[in-house]
């Protein structure tokens, strides 16, 4: 089970179905025992670096709505491995298979895509920081969860690259990095009790939706 | 033809496509024959009640961009029609279906209502008056529109009190008053000459997705 | 004693000091009895125009945080009265005093206004509808004190029409329903205990900042 | 002269008077020749940290703002020197001279330092990203002038840190980087032709009040 710290654990409980629907998606199965179509995957990649450009934007904001020092430096942290990181992983991966940086930042955003990003970015502007961690961490968790379920249960080579990225002990720390500021800024903000503060539901409501988000989106690469 | 300000006409033109498919969608022609069915219709009510809650604040974010005494009375002007009129006639023709307020309030959020209005809001927080209106107008113009096409095609009765709202002179003269408000708020950042800048492109994109949001917003409708 | 609701209360009572030195300041104990200069009085109310345009932003912004219909409305209705009626007010006053409205919308903002304005809309953009509110409640509450207590003790006439704007049913109106929008929205937030929530402390730190930022605002109001 | 890009020359020269003000400042002056008070140096130093915690939220909006790869680039990379290079300059003397992180963190705000960042913050939460740019480049490029020039006529070591910290090679190309960014962006938003845009005198008002607000900010030095 992940260690993602005990706000994520509560919100996953509380998205229970959504959360398998997302983290065991048939994309992801696909990915698992190498049957994923290759299109597939490019059509998912390509998906993804535009999402994360919004994503990275949505960590930024995070930036802006930090109250303290040490909340500021994990989401710079986080928007520094975004933009350095994991968006050069999609970068390599499509050269390799022949499409370009360019052609790879003019890819056409699907509404599936847009849906959840400015889903995201807007509950960030609307709220403050907890509502904007609550829409950010299902996507930063589940990935962690996937890519450590993979690396163990993968019986394909195909991917191995991608569920190496997020299996990684450097994904795995930016996760536990994330975990630990949402129960802080939680702290701080309701108190220790997270889920007796009249706050919570809608935090999870907000969580569950972005899970729900996530669905559409492996829904989304399944049909280029 | 509809007169709605020159920068409407040139945004609609480069969005034809998608605007046709929006303004003539089946879900608007079984409004004008009468066919189409009233549970897809209060199915659809319901959703627009949500969507028309985040899109009054979407108006109130217009009026925090404004930067003139002008810019802020229409868009002030247009947050209490929707407020006080457009969301009355939703909670009128809902009750008298036997759909309580709150019933309508709690309204579960589908994904194609959700990315429609995040999209609005987000390109209003992100960028200037101008991002918003680009992705406001082509809700508040097409419905316009299809009210007045409605007004005279409609074959049947039964949509007829939802068809006149729109082809009210009261929402028609809002339809000019935001189509105003458009091309002097572009005039005033961008020049007369609206196509020859720079950021054209852009909105005319911002304009095209909305418009493509909006085709999926009556499909939704379709399938309760 | 003023009954504008639970928070207000527990909030001056936290920041007396300042709240003191904001309601009983040189410039209103001038308008009390007269002696403030005309020329100060103007060049006040001209400032106070620009203050009116940004706080009537501010409380749109209020629209665009709010989370139920209950709290949209008396946003709404907020933003109405500055921008239907304060405002009108100080434009009648300078224009009988022969200051035009444009000159009156040309007013260079002043440094002291400008950091009380922008202070309060940060705080909302930043934040969530409680911080805003925090900066917002200042304003309007302690004018409502002003107005009232200048109403029984003012010994002149000269400012009589200004005391009796903010003495008047309508404006005590609009500082309770104020009053209950924040007890309800905190208590929609933070439970109904506000003060025993880890986040009273900044709110209330927010109230206090912008009561100092009140005080400045008078002070300016004496060196024209 | 410096040479920080061609919208900076052109504003700098549009407010002349402010940034002349603003760059020879008698604090400046003082730091040049070793007169100026230990007490008020320090004084600045924890004022400036304060200043610039809320100056990186802003920086980290323009990664939010940004629209192409190459903006989030630049603005990420200059929020990443700001909290990790210059605040750690502020903490090093600050420690150095007995002040510890946590009360140099716990500096009560002043009202002209709380203007100048509330002001910036606003400008670009309620524009985009041209808005924010031309509130944040004052800041940038007169310390890289102020930098420049003590450098070259200091005649006293006394603040000899401060200024090669700002004289330095890293931080000049980082006025250059900033200068090129807002070049790029003002030319994707309005064309090359900048001071041709009706945008072009809102800039430069936006860049002529950040500048007064940083001659605020000396004096409030000066005043312990």
């Amino acid at each position: 089970m992940s260690n993602y710290g005990k706000a994520f654990a509560l919100m996953r409980d509380a998205a229970q179905g959504p959360w398998r629907d997302y983290t065991r998606h048939t994309f992801v199965e696909g990915m698992k025992d190498g049957t994923l179509p290759r299109a597939a995957f490019l059509h998912y990649l390509r998906q993804d670096y535009v999402f994360l450009i919004h994503f990275s934007r949505a960590w930024a904001l995070a930036v802006v709505k930090s109250e303290t020092h040490s909340e500021m430096l994990t989401a710079v942290a986080t928007v520094n491995a975004l933009v350095a990181e994991e968006m050069q992983l999609h970068i390599g991966i499509c050269e390799a298979a022949g499409i370009s940086h360019e052609e790879l930042f003019a890819t056409p955003e699907r509404a599936e895509n847009l849906a959840y990003t400015r889903f995201v970015l807007e509950a960030g502007y609307s709220g403050d920081l907890l509502d904007l961690l609550a829409a950010l961490t299902p996507c930063v968790m589940g990935y962690g969860e996937i890519g450590t379920r993979l690396a163990s249960e993968a019986t394909s080579e195909v991917y191995r690259d991608w569920i190496n990225t997020y299996a990684s002990d450097d994904y795995q720390g930016a996760c536990k990095a994330v975990g630990e500021l949402f129960d802080q800024a939680l702290t701080r903000r309701i108190g220790e009790d997270f889920a007796a503060s009249p706050r919570w539901d809608r935090l999870c409501q907000t969580f569950r939706t972005a899970t729900e988000l996530e669905v559409n989106f492996w829904q989304m690469g399944l049909t280029p």
